[in-house]
């Protein structure tokens, strides 16, 4: 039973859009995002790739996002779940700061070991902020002791990858054909942790957005095939 | 640990417009029905019923109506359950034909026992129709026969029954507030193991569309309360 992992990354968000941090902060889809989407939705349809199962991060831009694309393949029969642990990287005392003011303010070196290193995370969010986790009510029934006050690479690779192996790969397993619908840094840990990649490769790495990755295991979990659907119903030339 | 389980029934369909029978049917809300989802999030919002898990039909019309709920709560981060058993009563071979010029070729004694009725089914639909659930690739992986040619509403409360025991009790039993958006005949199955209602009660009960009716449960499944939040928040005067 081959088991069939496809991520997706949400598209053009209203904040990416105004090149501001965005992190954890709950923003949906600018119009050329839904259009992401929908032409995910198409590859995938034209490539026959109907999942099983969908999961989602808890934030909208990545549910609009697999809503839309499940629309737009007349599938939207299949579960989906959700989790905080598929949320973007969090971005700490930088999440809603313009990027170029930050970089500005701290200057090109600071800003690229945080934006694009592995292990530094921005600064933390203060005790009282309002955009700390714990102050939405969607978060208040979790343990605050799990929730970030901001987030290196290495910390959101973590959590991401305790909910694949608790959640997706036991699915994968079974030989199921999944949809994640997730963010550039938690698709980045799976990335790195399925094609074995190192902290230097990894930073490097930029999942594209509306554009589905498909990967093929057998039933131990081992990998067989990477492929870009999107490129080859395209065609070859 | 008190259990809260939300009814919800869609709003208007694009065939509901047209008057012709729908079933298994899978045919959007019309922006009325929308309307009606967004005013049904807002009546939840307001009496802050925030579900723990949502279940919804096979059918966009149920599965829509649940999203934009949802979408109105800000409250979209909830894991989606869906189940086939949640389906309309299936109407066999009226589908998709006009209630009126039904009612004139079967007559209105046969039209009212089989439209009012609980245990008389509709004409089933014939081998090779294009309308049999089997030829949906939704349905494809099913086991065929357990998939109906049409069905009285003693059989949709059959298979609406069997999915609450299994799916839906359990999570009342843990205490969840639970959201099952649905469909008249699926849900009238529901009140009537609810509110143990009799066959001749059932048939005259007409359930809401657009208006949530709540239940709240021991964990014994004991029923405690019920009340519509919608009446409740226009005032009581």
């Amino acid at each position: 039973m081959e088991g069939t992992l496809i991520l997706l990354r949400h598209g053009q968000s209203l904040y990416n859009k105004e090149n501001l941090f965005t992190g954890w902060t709950d923003i949906d889809l600018s119009e050329k995002g839904k259009e992401e989407a929908k032409r995910a939705g198409e590859i995938l349809r034209r490539a026959a790739l109907y999942p099983d199962i969908c999961f989602t991060s808890w934030l909208k831009r990545s549910i609009h996002t697999a809503q839309i694309a499940l629309r737009e393949m007349e599938w939207e029969h299949i579960d989906t779940i959700k989790s905080w642990k598929l949320n973007e990287r969090h971005y700490g005392a930088w999440q809603q700061h313009n990027k170029e003011a930050i970089r500005k303010e701290v200057g090109e070196e600071r800003f690229v070991a945080i934006r694009r290193g592995y292990d530094t995370p921005p600064p933390p969010l203060p005790d009282g902020d309002p955009r700390l986790p714990q102050n939405d009510p969607k978060y208040a029934g979790l343990d605050p002791s799990l929730l970030p006050r901001s987030e290196s690479l290495k910390q959101t690779r973590r959590r991401t990858l305790n909910y694949f192996a608790e959640a997706i790969a036991p699915q994968l397993a079974r030989g199921k054909r999944v949809l994640v619908s997730a963010h550039g840094n938690s698709l980045r840990a799976l990335v790195m942790s399925i094609e074995r990649l190192t902290p230097s490769q990894i930073v490097k790495v930029e999942i594209p957005t509306g554009e589905p990755i498909l990967y093929r295991f057998d039933e131990t979990l081992h990998l067989l095939q990477k492929s870009l659907p999107g490129t080859t119903a395209s065609g070859g030339s």
